[in-house]
C-alpha cells in the first residue's frame, strides 16, 4: 500500500486493526512520506504504531526529521523505541549532538547491545567507512557447518544484509571469507564453511573515505562490503543503501561548492543560516571584483576618450568566464570521478587550450562584428576580436590548471576554482582589452 | 587478489594455471582496470581469459572501453563471449549503433534466449527503467512449494540477483509478490510460496524515467526492484549497481549543465567535440551579454561624464551574479532532489528575499565605502550601495524564480537558469546603478 491518503487514514483512525494492517502492509518509508505531505507533519500520529514498527519509520527520515519525531514522544516510550532503531542511524543521530551530551544520551537512553555498538560505532569520523557502517552483521566460523549456519540465521534478525554471511577467525574476528546465502543454500548441511567460503573477499578499511567506498560500490556492484580494522579484523558492513546516500551527498557537496554555497546549507533552512553560508563567499567574491575593477580604473584615461570601450569590455571578461567556467566544470567533475591521472592530463590540456582557440575565433569573430556598432571603426572591432580570442585561450589555461593546482593541494577544487578562474578572465579580458585600445589609440579616434 | 601489477604478471605469462588462478582469485573489474592502469590499456591481454571469465570482464567496462575490447577479437570469439555477457549491457551497447546496424548485429551474433531478451530490452528508451533494467531475473509461482522453487534456483546461474524470487501469475505473467531467499531458508519444504510471500511487493513501471527509479531505491533501500509492463506484468529488474550508475550519471549532467557543457561532452574526448559541446551555449550567452552591454551603452552620456561609473558598474553587476548563483544553485538542487513542493515554495521564496537583502546590506555597505575610493563624493558612494542591495534582491528573485519557472516549462532548469539568472543581474546592475547616477548627476560632479 503506497496510497498516502489510505496510509493517513488507517493511522489517524485509532483502530488496532487499521494499524495493524499498515504494520503488515505498508513500507516504513511510505508512512513517513504520508504524515509528511498528507498530515501536514503532525508525527503525533505515528504514536499509534507499535514500538518496532515506528523504530523502523525513524531510521527512514532525515537526521532534523528524526529528532522531531523523537521529541513527540515521553522519555519512556522514547528510550524503548529509541533501542530499537539501527545502531548506525542511532549512532548518526547521537554524532550531531555537543559533546557533552554524547555521553549522557548513551548512558540514559541506551541499553545492552545497542548500547556498546553504537559507543563503538561513534569512534570513527562520519565521513569514513567506519562513520557509515553498521554493527549488524552475520558472522560465522569457517569450522561450523552449513546446517549451523543456516540455524544461527532464524536468531540473527537484525542483520541488515542476510545474503552475505561473513567468516571470521574464532579468536580474533579476523576476516577470512565471505559465503553467499544462495551457495549456503546449494550445499549439503554437513559441508563446512570453509569449503564453501570465498576467501577473495573485498573489504574496506574502517578509516576508508566514504568517497572511495562509494567508488568501491561503484565498481565492484555489490549490495554490502565489510568493513576492517588495521589488523584486518571484521568490525561492520556498509550497505548500498547508505552509500546511495553518500553518493547524493557528494554530488551536492560539489553542485553547492561550484554555486558558492556552504554544504550545510539546507533549501528549508532560516534565513540567518543562509547568510552565514553565502556571506562570506561574496565577500570573498568581492574582493576579486575590486581587483578586476582596479583594472578598469588604470586605464581611465582611454575609456574617457573612448566610451564605447566600457560597453564592449563587459562582453568580453563575461565571455571569458562564461568559457573558462566550462573548462572548469569538465576538470572539477573528472577530478571528482577520478578521471584525469598522469596518462591523459596533458592530452586534455592541449585539448582544451585548442578547443578555446577555436572557440575564441568564432566568439572573437562575432564580438568584432558587435563592436563595430558600439563604434564604426574596423580598428575597435579588430581589437576587440584580437582581446577575446586571447581571453578564451587564457579561460582555457586557467580552467584546467587551477582546478588540478587547488586539488594537489588538498583544497576542494569544487569549492575554490570558480572564483580564481573568473578572477583570471576578468582581469585579463579588461587588461588585454584596454591596454590594446589604449596602445591604438590613434587608430582608434 | 587486487594487486594489479600481480594480476598483469598471471595474465601476460601465457601459463594456463596462472589463468585459471586470475579466474578463480580475482573480481573481473580488477582485471580489467589492471589491463588500463598496469599493461597500457592493450586488451589484446584478455584474449588469454576463458569466454565466460572476458564476458565478466567486457561487462564492467565503459561503453567505449567495451567496444575496443570486443574490437581486438575475430568474429567467432566475439560471438562466443558477446553471447555470455549480461543481456543488459549488451542491449546499451547496440543502443549505441545507428538504427540500421542494430539488427544486423544482433541477427549475425546473438543467439538463443540471449537474442530474444536484448531485443525485448532494446524497445525501452535507455533512460527509463526498462533501459536499465535486466531480464535475468528468477521468477516462481504462488503454488510451488520451497522445495521446488530452492531447486530451481540451482538452475538459475546467471541471475543478477538471487536473493530475491519474484511470485509471478501462471497465465500472464503479473507480478503477485516476492520472496527472500532468507524467508524461503526458513520455511519448512512442503510451504507453498504463497503462504510466505510478500504481496505488498514494490515495483516500478518500465516507462519511469531512470531519475525517478533511483528516487526509489535511494527511499526504500533494496537492492533490487521488479519492473513492470502497464498491465501489470512481470518483464525485469533493475539491479542496484546500475542505479549507482544512474545517480552519478544524472549528477554529472545537472553539474555541466549549470556549468554551460553538453551532458554528452567527455573529458577525453576531441577538440572538435569539445568545440561541439560548448559553443552554442557560449553564442547563448552572447547574446545576453550583447543585452547587458546594450544598457550600458544607453548610459554612455553619463559615463563619458563620470568615468569612474565604468569600473564600479562591474563590481555591482558581478556580484549580483555570485548572488543570484547561490540562490539558483540552492533550487536547481533542490528541484534535483524533489525537495520543494507547494508547502515551502513559499517560505523559502521569503527566505531568499530576506538572506538576499541582508546580504545587500553588507556587500552594499562595503561596495560604497569601495566607491568612495574610484570618486570621493558621498553621493556616488550612496548610490553604489542602493544599487547594490537593489540588485542583490532581484538576484534572489531571479535565482529562485527562474528554475521553479523553467521546471513547470518542463526545461531542464540546470541547463538555462545560469544564463537568463545573470542576464537578470547584469542588466539590472548596470541600470540601477547608470539609471541612479543619471538621476542623481547634478550631485556627482
Amino acid at each position: 500500500m503506497a496510497d498516502f491518503k489510505d496510509i493517513t487514514r488507517l493511522l489517524t483512525s485509532g483502530v488496532p486493526d487499521n494499524i495493524q494492517r499498515l504494520v503488515d502492509e505498508t513500507h516504513p518509508a511510505d508512512v513517513l512520506e504520508a504524515v509528511q505531505e498528507e498530515a501536514g507533519g503532525d508525527y503525533k500520529y505515528l504514536l499509534a504504531l507499535p514500538d518496532d514498527f515506528l523504530a523502523d519509520v525513524i531510521d527512514e527520515a532525515d537526521d532534523d526529521d528524526k529528532y522531531d519525531i523523537l521529541k513527540v514522544m515521553d522519555p519512556d516510550r522514547t528510550r524503548s523505541v529509541l533501542n530499537r532503531m539501527s545502531v548506525d542511524e542511532i549512532a548518526d543521530l547521537i554524532q550531531e549532538l555537543e559533546d557533552d551530551n554524547k555521553e549522557a544520551v548513551i548512558k540514559s537512553l541506551l541499553r545492552g547491545r545497542t548500547k556498546t555498538d553504537v559507543t563503538k560505532l561513534l569512534k570513527y569520523d562520519e565521513d569514513t567507512a567506519g562513520g557509515i557502517m553498521t554493527t549488524q552483521f552475520i558472522a560465522i566460523y569457517a569450522s561450523n557447518t552449513v546446517m549451523k549456519a543456516l540455524n544461527y540465521l532464524k536468531t540473527e534478525v537484525d542483520a541488515e544484509t542476510s545474503y552475505y554471511m561473513y567468516v571470521v577467525n574464532k579468536e580474533d574476528y579476523t576476516l577470512l571469507g565471505v559465503v553467499s546465502l544462495r551457495d549456503l543454500v546449494m550445499a549439503p548441511f554437513d559441508t563446512r564453511i570453509e569449503e564453501i567460503m570465498n576467501t577473495n573477499v573485498i573489504s574496506v578499511n574502517a578509516n576508508l573515505d566514504q568517497e572511495d567506498v562509494a567508488d568501491e560500490f561503484s565498481k565492484y556492484g555489490y549490495p554490502a562490503l565489510p568493513v576492517v580494522d588495521d589488523n584486518g579484523k571484521m568490525i561492520g558492513i556498509v550497505t548500498v543503501d547508505d552509500v546511495i546516500d553518500v553518493i547524493n551527498e557528494e554530488a551536492t557537496e560539489d553542485i553547492y561548492h561550484m554555486g558558492g554555497v556552504n554544504k550545510e546549507e539546507k533549501i528549508d533552512g532560516t534565513v540567518l543560516e543562509s547568510v552565514k553560508s553565502r556571506l562570506p563567499w561574496l565577500i570573498v567574491n568581492l574582493f576579486t571584483a575590486i581587483l578586476a575593477s582596479s583594472v578598469i580604473a588604470k586605464f581611465d584615461g582611454t575609456i574617457e576618450k573612448i566610451v564605447a570601450l566600457s560597453a564592449v569590455m563587459t562582453i568580453i571578461s563575461g565571455m571569458g568566464g562564461n568559457a573558462g567556467t566550462q573548462s572548469l566544470t569538465m576538470v572539477v567533475r573528472a577530478l571528482s570521478l577520478d578521471e584525469i591521472d598522469k596518462n591523459n592530463a596533458k592530452s586534455i590540456l592541449l585539448k582544451e587550450i585548442f578547443a578555446g582557440f577555436l572557440n575564441g575565433v568564432v566568439i572573437g569573430a562575432l564580438v568584432a562584428a558587435i563592436a563595430l556598432f558600439y563604434n564604426f571603426n574596423p580598428w575597435f572591432g579588430l581589437i576587440a576580436g584580437l582581446a577575446m580570442i586571447m581571453n578564451m585561450v587564457c579561460a582555457a589555461l586557467a580552467g584546467f590548471l587551477i582546478p588540478i593546482i587547488l586539488e594537489m593541494m588538498h583544497i576542494d577544487p569544487a569549492l575554490a576554482s570558480s572564483v580564481f578562474v573568473t578572477t583570471v578572465t576578468d582581469c585579463l579580458g579588461f587588461f588585454f582589452f584596454l591596454g590594446l585600445a589604449t596602445l591604438t589609440m590613434p587608430l582608434l579616434m
